[in-house]
Parts: C-alpha cells; sequence; structure tokens
C-alpha cells in the first residue's frame, strides 16, 4: 500500500485548490493507492476527520471545478503544533492515525506558519525514523516565503488587486471636483499586495498617485502634505496602502483613530481600518471628498479573476511535492525558480524547511522609492510575469461555477 | 445639418458606455452628422466643455473597449437645473450653446435625479417651442427608477455582487470555528442590489443565511438574535445588508455607533460603516470572530464581470432614444418591458419623463418575507434573467483593458 494524506492550511487563496489537484492526480499517476485530505488540516487529521479524495474528484469536470474554487476545499486551520519537546504524546497520536492509514508521504500546502507544521513533523520522524515523507507545498497570496522566488496564490491576487484598482481609478475620474480614494489591501509585515496595485498604470490607465508599504516607516504628516501636493495637479487622487503600515512608535495607523476597532474572539485587534482612518484625515484637513476602500477577504478568494501563470505554478508545487516524496525526499518545501525573465520561465526546486518555517520574506528597500511614496520599476517587472494569462470561469446560470465539500468528512 | 449632443449623469455603471455607444453608433447610422459629448455632463455643456465623439470611437475596436470600460467615459456630474421659473438666464444660456452648435436632439444618459434635467429642459423646450428634441436614456446600478422593468447597470452590479457573495460565502467556509461575515452592499432606499446576494444560493453554494433591505425597518436585538440563532446552526454565518437600513427612529444604523464617520465635503454624512457597526455588535454578544465586507464602488465599476444581457440592453436603450428623437419624439425615457420570463424578453418603450424623474422605485414588500430576513422566491425569478450571459474582458499583458478619454475636451 501507497497511501498519502494531504491538508490545506493558513489563509485561503484562489488557488490553494490547485496545488490540491497537483498533489492528487500526480499522487495517482505515480501509483498512490488511497490519497486521503485531512479535513481542517493537522486538526482534523487529530481528529480523524478525514476524506478519500478518489470519492470527491471523480471527472474531468470535478478537477475543473475545483481549479476554479476559491477557498481551501478541505477546510483550513490555524493550529500550531506545540514543540516536541515535552509534548510527545500529541506526535505519538498524529503517527499513530498516519501509520494506521499506512501513509507514505505527508503534503502539507501553506503559508510559513504551516511549514512549521512540515518542520516539526519531519524533524519528529527523523527521531523515531519513521519512514513516512514529509512535504510542504507552498501557498499564500502574501508572497512572504523565503528562497522561493514568489508563492502560488501571489498572481492571482495580484491580478486581482491590479484589475480592481484600475477599476477604482477610472471610477474616481468621473466627477468634476476633487475624490481622494484611499484603497486598503491586505500584508501585515510584507508590502507585496500592495505593490500590485503599481500595475494598473499603463496606457490606458493613470495609475495610484502613491503607494505606502509596511517596510517603511509611515509619517502622517508627510502622507497629508503629499496628498495636498496631488490634489494641486489633478482633481482624482488614488492612493493605495498595506493595512499593515505602521507609524515610527510602532502603532498601526489604524490604532491612531480616537476609537478602536472591536476586538475578535482571541483578542486580536482587527487591522482594517488603516484606509478609513486616512481618508477621514484627509477629509478634514482639504475638505475634499474621500473614500476608503477596503479589498478585504475578495483579494484572497476571487477566483474568477486567475492568472493562469499561477493556477498552472500552484498546480505544479503540488506534483513537485509528489515527485520528490515518492523519489525518497522529506523534510523539504518545494520552492520556485526563476530562470529567466524573457520570456518568463519558472523551474521548481526544493528547500530545507527549516530555511522556509516562520521566516517572513519583505519587499526589498531598494524596490521602494526612498522618499518611501511608490514602488520602483524593478518591482513591476518582478510583479508582471505572474499575473499574465487568463483562466476563464465557468459560467453556470450567470454565476461561477464552485465545487465542495458537501460531507464534511467520511473516515472516522 | 441633423447634430445631436450626449451626456452621461449620476453615479457611473459597468455597462452605462454601452449606452453612450449605443447613442452614437445609431445616430451616425441614421445620419447625424456630428455627435457631441458633453464633458461632466450638463455642467459641461454649460462650460462649452464638448467633444466631438467621432474623433474618439473611429474602430471597431476602440467600440468594443468602450463597451467594456467601466465608470461615465464622458465623466458625470451631480448637478440639478434650477427651476426654470426665476432661472431663465440658465436656460437661455443653454439652448444658446445647443443652437449654435445646431443640435437636432439630446440626450441625457442617467437616473432618476439625472431625469430630472430633461423634465426641465423639455419642459422650458416646449415653452419657446424650441425643435429640438429631448430625450432620457435610463442607466443606475440602484435598479429604483419608476415604469421600466429595471434599468441598465442593475443587471451587471447584480451579476458581481451575487459572485462575489457566493466567493466570500466558500471563504468563511474555511476554519472550523464560527464566523460571521457580514456584507455591506449599496442601496440607500432601495434594496434591489443587497437582493441580489440572494442569487449566491444554489447546488454548489450554500447561499447566504439572512438579507435585509431598507424596505423593512431594521431592530438591533432582533437581529442579534437571529444572528445567535443561526451561530447555533453552522459555524460560518454570512449576512447582507444594505448601507441605508434604518432603525424605527429613522436613523441609519450605521448612525448608531458612538463615533461618527467623517462627512465629506458637502457635510454629507458617509453612508459607509454598516457592516462594521452591525459585526461589531455580533463580536461584542457572542464573541465570536467577525469580518465586515463593503463592496464600496467596486460593484458600480466592476466592467471585469458584466453582464450581456444589460451590455446588449444598455445599448439598445441607447439606440431606441435616438430612433424615438429622431421620429419626432422629446420629453420621453426610454423604458424596458419585460414580455415573457421564461423565455426572457424584453422590448423598449417610452414613458412621459414627468412620471420617471424623481421618482425612486423600491423592492415590494410582498417580495421580502415577513419577518424580514430575506427575499422570496419571486425575487430571485425577476433579478435572473437580468445576470445571464458573460461579455469577457479584452485582457492585455494581464490586465482588462480600457478606453479613456484622454483629452478632457476639444471644443471651447
Amino acid at each position: 500500500m501507497k497511501n498519502v494524506i494531504v491538508g490545506q492550511s493558513g489563509g485561503p487563496t484562489a488557488v490553494i485548490n490547485s496545488s490540491l489537484l497537483g498533489v492528487f492526480k500526480t499522487a495517482k499517476d505515480r501509483g498512490a493507492d488511497i490519497v486521503y485530505g485531512m479535513v481542517h488540516g493537522i486538526k482534523g487529521l487529530l481528529d480523524r476527520d478525514i476524506v478519500d479524495l478518489s470519492t470527491r474528484f471523480k471527472t474531468d469536470l470535478d478537477n475543473d471545478l475545483l481549479k476554479r474554487t476559491p477557498s481551501s476545499f478541505l477546510g483550513s486551520c490555524r493550529y500550531k503544533l506545540p514543540d516536541i519537546e515535552g509534548n510527545e504524546d500529541t506526535y505519538e497520536k498524529i503517527f499513530a492515525i498516519l501509520n494506521e492509514l499506512e501513509i507514505y508521504a505527508f503534503f502539507y500546502i501553506g503559508g510559513n506558519d504551516s511549514m512549521d507544521t512540515i518542520k516539526k513533523l519531519s524533524d519528529y520522524g527523523e527521531k523515531i525514523k519513521s519512514p513516512i515523507h514529509f512535504m510542504g507545498v507552498p501557498k499564500t497570496i502574501d508572497n512572504d516565503l523565503a528562497i522561493t522566488d514568489h508563492t502560488p496564490g501571489y498572481g492571482s491576487a495580484a491580478k486581482y488587486i491590479a484589475s480592481t484598482t484600475k477599476e477604482i481609478i477610472r471610477d474616481g475620474l468621473v466627477y468634476d471636483y476633487p475624490v481622494v480614494s484611499v484603497i486598503e489591501v491586505m500584508g501585515r509585515n510584507a508590502g507585496w499586495l500592495t505593490a500590485a496595485t503599481a500595475l494598473a498604470k499603463g496606457e490606458d490607465c493613470e495609475g495610484v498617485d502613491a503607494i505606502y508599504l509596511p517596510e517603511v516607516v509611515f509619517d502622517l504628516g508627510n502622507f497629508l502634505d503629499y496628498v495636498g501636493k496631488l490634489l494641486k495637479e489633478d482633481r482624482s487622487v488614488v492612493i493605495a496602502v498595506s493595512e499593515g503600515i505602521k507609524v515610527a512608535d510602532g502603532r498601526y495607523v489604524c490604532e491612531l483613530a480616537d476609537h478602536v476597532d472591536y476586538v475578535d474572539a482571541f483578542g486580536h485587534k482587527q487591522l482594517a481600518g488603516t484606509a478609513r482612518y486616512l481618508a477621514g484625515e484627509v477629509a478634514k484637513k482639504y475638505g475634499v471628498k474621500t473614500r476608503a476602500i477596503e479589498l478585504s477577504s475578495l483579494q484572497r478568494c476571487a477566483s474568477h479573476i486567475q492568472s493562469r501563470i499561477d493556477v498552472t505554478e500552484a498546480y505544479n508545487v503540488g506534483g513537485a511535492a509528489v515527485k520528490a516524496a515518492f523519489e525518497g525526499m522529506s523534510g523539504q518545501v518545494i520552492t520556485l525558480k526563476r530562470i529567466s525573465d524573457d520570456p518568463y520561465m519558472c523551474i521548481t526546486e526544493a528547500a530545507d524547511v527549516h530555511f522556509i518555517a516562520n521566516v517572513e520574506k519583505k519587499v526589498p528597500r531598494e524596490w521602494i522609492t526612498e522618499d518611501g511614496t511608490n514602488v520602483k520599476k524593478e518591482l513591476v517587472h518582478y510583479i508582471y510575469p505572474l499575473i499574465q494569462a487568463e483562466i476563464s470561469p465557468l459560467w453556470v446560470n450567470g454565476l461561477p461555477r464552485h465545487i465542495r465539500l458537501h460531507v464534511r468528512s467520511t473516515i472516522k
């Protein structure tokens, strides 16, 4: 028996299910008997919440729908495995389940937090000399994974953000009085997503007027002065900001507001509100009409705008992880290596999970203009290939068709 | 000489430029010499800010791009003509310009506020026995125009809203703990747009759990109780609310917050914040993770998701207005009349502008469930035909291509 198991973890993307398909199809093609899916990641595994994916993906149409379905088909979790030392019982339990299911290889699709799971499981496996192979499959819209050129999920999010920004810019120019629009894009610590708004600029679009990334300390006074300057030049100003921009004392910009937004069940402050706060400050200072536009979760689940490059690469990293595991590799994460810019070409490699787990890759400072109000052309050139080509939604009755996990689990 | 002039007014839509094309092409086909465009509507006309549209739309590709370009190509205004009595000088000025340009017919594309312009100009024209024909071309995402079955612009916005809602629902189900998402949709007084979230429900989608329209008085206590009930049934709750829902004393829900959002340059309170307020109340009461998602201006400018039915009808009402004017009609607005539901068929008619200007059509109370927490199937059946079929963006270099008015005006 050569069974494998796959899980999805962390925030969803528009193409995370293409990686799931890449794992499933490649494992099947290479002779895997059963391909199990963990429902809600490692947490589902611990609860024995598992599905046999062959019962879900039966036809080519299922596969085509899966590629076009946003969010994690198997569900996700934000569960961090405890340190091995002192928590051996958790690991014993996991390995007991894996052994019972006769698992040959374990695949986890996720970002740098999720790769921590692969790191700990492969470390523990090595310790107990388990023959199970553990492989990480990269995914995150945030594009903040180390070593890899970029992460699957980023290209589609960037394509959505740039397309939407173009539309917002057209909309902002409609009136003959000044309007300042502030677009808030995801990214707590890394500005990759916000930088994608720079792609809006072209023959048919004026582009955004300023871009503020979390890699640069934000100064409210400088920001307001800059907006004042822009307002003198044009009647429509469009500015993109990362949700995670911070002022010099380390506070998030949205924390500068007089009122604090609600906190969630875990006591996390909600970051959203940066654009709203800044729009309010602009309205106060200049008496102009302002608009705050939060792209919110739309940017991570808008599978109706997918980059075909991204879909293909997401599938490929899933397939490459299976190939590597079936050739005996473990404790590695598949990475993408750009070997040519023109024409764009990327190959897959593998990197030791210890160099990737829990590491955040930020936008290099030299790709941001000195005054911190925009990005440089190097960054635009880096992103462009990743948003290329399309994959059309399957429109049924006027709406994009998806596939869903009807039953939450089958094997207990 | 048979010159015509056309303007766009009010908020933009994803298909308002298809109506512009319908006016332009039909006028040209029917022998118009010059088709002028007012830049920023009637306000632009008063400033003699006018373009010759033949210099802009030269090729079939221009026309195809125009159909796919969101927001008003000619720019818009929110300018209401003063009453005729006591303000004859304004009207004299307008008619002097129109006569100088040898205008045979005047077309205005807009909503119920904009139709007021057609009403006043045709009333004044009649008074002074001007031979100029004045025709209204309906457009508004709000779908709140009287007499017409629906308005061009609504179908595409509804398609975008329903598609996005499906994606938000998939995204909301990703974790294994409860999440309450509140989606805020445009609509100050009419719930047509918010009702479109009901279309998300289908074989592949759980649909939204509740829909609150401004046609029904909102009660916070009942809302929270209902959410509590939903939370017991499912771990992911998705609720759609109109920005304009009000409580019994007439205040907007977003005004219930302790802090007041910024007001714009005209002293208008910003309505956005309804979802955020409600999400905060849910988080406070139930301690669950909540998300507030404002579709904001994205819903009126997302031309990358257009309903082909809507694009076609938007073009047709423009064409029908020209035909009617060239046949001698004036002081009328083109309307859509649904003559069959299965198969869906709509024809154009014309209605006296006095019955349409400044009138708001709301969602009939009998299309909303008695407890006010959802819409009935009659409303869903009404909307469905309007979102059907697609028109693909013209993707260039990974992004939807648009066309823009490069020079703001040419004729002074």
